[in-house]
């Protein structure tokens, strides 16, 4: 199940950037498990990691390589998160490592590396090893599509998009794509997202955009609340296109680009949540009014992550009481609960604390018929805002988790 | 469903308490869902509410009444929360007590009002009046089964348990029944509780125990994570018994008497959790080894709320990677993830951070099937511990909180 139409998948390709991918059977042989890009020297890469303490060995290591060295590499395999074995899944993460610096004749450390699936099962090193070379053979600037599909698990749709702008008349394009479904509540991060441009870039303006558009964008989305091990996006500006490099904040150029970013972010992780586990309905909780950044943030999740509420979207069922239960549990430094709205959609269903006059339940049901449903609440105690993505909890989110290994 | 047998009521009378009962058809016709308690006039009571800042309107007159005078009466329906409702709500709930006063000849300050049921419809004031002549007429010592029963919305089963003990030659009785099964996260207090003891004690030092008991019991339990607006637990000492009244912490007597308030609470929160909705396992999430009594708790709780290891125990999973991941972004201020061992039961399953090296898939599945599985999380960072109690995400969860309003 996933909400909204699937959109068609148009990804421009990026001058610098080649992909090749590979099937190494690590769970299944009839799909592409390993994905490989390949960056062009003059690549400036940012990257930001999952803050869960127990992070996966290759991300553990992918911080390594990007303070040693400057990336060419992205090696990502599918199927198997290799998180939860201590040295074990270091030495297999810096084997694979090896063996392609050895192919393609790189450094080790120049080799980052990436894992997406099962938490706790040893990474089989030798199929990922075996299958490298038709990974290298297979690298073209045109591969994103197949990109795309080689790093999903439990999604049930591909997710990527494409933009371009004019900036003093030279043509940018940027492309990204992610994978996401389950454990989704990236807390710097998100599951896997890979974002490329040919713009040229410096490195500290790179990372400067990237923790600024994430936190618009993956930073404000969750499915379930549990943070995953391997949470990683990568953002790599290749700089192919004759146009001199945005430097510094100061350049005219950097917010328009980052605003660009920013659009292209949010929408790879809103498909995240059209995509979540088991979900029938893409739920926006937009907070105003909070006394502070805090506050907005605490009531904006504590509302998306209660189970309560949830199950009442997946029963399209306006249940008001519980969003303000939620809202009154989510220990808000500053909280008036006589100066609490809810509204969902346009329609008012909590004034001043209690159910507004005028509403009708008639009114609430068929607003929660939809499949994307704003609910809006209104804090009036200062001027922060905040919104949060998030879906619905259904049967299917239970039976997926219930059922199979992830 | 619920999650073990289910244990035969035995409640001891509490010489001091009387208890009617009565139908006013709140929400259907055919069970009684008026409770009323009558305390003698030695009786001390003691109280802890929801810290739900969208409190119900019967807590806030429940407190406001509390302050000004001694309880003689409490006053409790099921069936109606009376919350979210501003000063409709307030003014229904000082109807009822003038109401029952005029009856009882007494003060409106001198009643308690409790309700529980579904959050933002108006109580129907006339039918709890119309019910409250009968309720007075039913007043008895050995009605403590009706009222267990009286207090009941989603709960399958009724809650309530008696203790005696010997102090200085004295006999001394505890009884106790609770309600709840959803909306189950207790803060300073549970859905609804009542404990009476016919002790003599002293309002402080009674109103000390209780908030001690409360925090090894109900404030250890959880369900969904959604604190109820309008949670309450109660403790009334008749003081009937001939001996003399603890006065204060230095009475021997003290601790002997918390410690069986401590213990009877403690069932009474077992009893939630295995009635809560949906569940078919009883999880004790054990931390020891933790920084501080913060790190402790949030590691618990954030274990004991993650829908992924929820859904995991429902389907007898020993996914242990998702345990792992829980405690990884769980915020705890010291955590070395190189340290942490896990046992599920007697079973170890993560040794150092990562699979013990012994563990075999069958040993984890075995303790899975159980219907009651202590996790044990070893964190080797200090001397803190806690314990949590939860129970299992099932399918019937979902379809408790997506059929019906709550």
């Amino acid at each position: 199940m996933a909400v909204g139409k699937s959109a068609e998948l148009n990804l421009s390709a990026i001058p610098g950037i080649r992909i090749g991918t590979a099937s190494a059977g690590i769970r299944q042989n009839v799909r592409d498990d390993i994905v490989l890009f390949e960056l062009a020297d003059t690549t400036r890469v940012a990257a930001v990691f999952t803050k869960n303490k127990f992070c996966a060995a290759p991300v553990t290591l992918a911080r390594q390589h990007l303070a040693d060295a400057r990336p060419n590499y992205l090696l990502i395999n599918s199927g198997n998160a290799n998180a939860g074995l201590g040295t074990q899944g270091l030495l297999a993460a810096q084997q694979c490592c090896e063996a392609l610096a050895e192919r393609v004749n790189s450094k080790t450390a120049n080799i980052l590396p990436f894992s997406t699936g099962v938490i706790g099962e040893p990474l089989p090193v030798n199929k990922v090893i075996s299958a490298l070379q038709a990974a290298v053979d297979d690298l073209d600037t045109e591969h994103w599509p197949k990109a795309a599909t080689g790093i999903m698990t439990t999604d049930t749709r591909v997710k990527g998009c494409s933009r371009s702008l004019e900036l003093d008349g030279a043509t940018i394009t940027l492309t990204g794509i992610a994978k996401g479904s389950g454990m989704i509540r990236p807390d710097m991060a998100t599951m896997l997202s890979y974002v490329a441009t040919d713009m040229p870039i410096s490195q500290p303006v790179l990372q400067s955009m990237l923790n600024k558009a994430v936190n618009v964008s993956f930073n404000r989305i969750t499915v379930d609340g549990d943070t995953s091990t391997n949470d990683a996006l990568i953002l790599m500006a290749t700089g192919v296109v004759d146009t001199p490099e945005i430097e510094s904040e100061g350049d005219s150029r950097y917010a328009e680009f980052l605003n660009v970013l920013s659009e292209l972010c949010q929408f790879l992780a809103e498909a995240i949540v059209r995509d979540g586990e088991g979900a029938t309905k893409l739920i926006k909780v937009e907070i105003n009014g909070a006394a502070s950044a805090e506050d907005a943030e605490k009531v904006a999740y504590t509302v998306a992550h209660s189970p309560l509420v949830k199950t009442a979207f997946f029963a399209s069922d306006p249940n008001w009481g519980r969003i303000l239960a939620a809202i009154g549990r989510a220990k808000a430094q500053q909280l008036n609960v006589d100066q609490v709205s809810i509204y969902l959609a346009d329609v008012c269903i909590v004034k001043a604390g209690m159910r507004a006059a005028d509403y009708t339940e008639a009114q609430g049901q068929h607003v929660m018929q939809q499949d994307e449903i704003t609910v809006r609440i209104e804090l009036a105690q200062g001027v922060f805002s905040t919104t949060v993505l998030t879906c619905d909890l259904s049967y299917d989110y239970v039976k997926i988790n219930a059922e199979y290994r992830s």
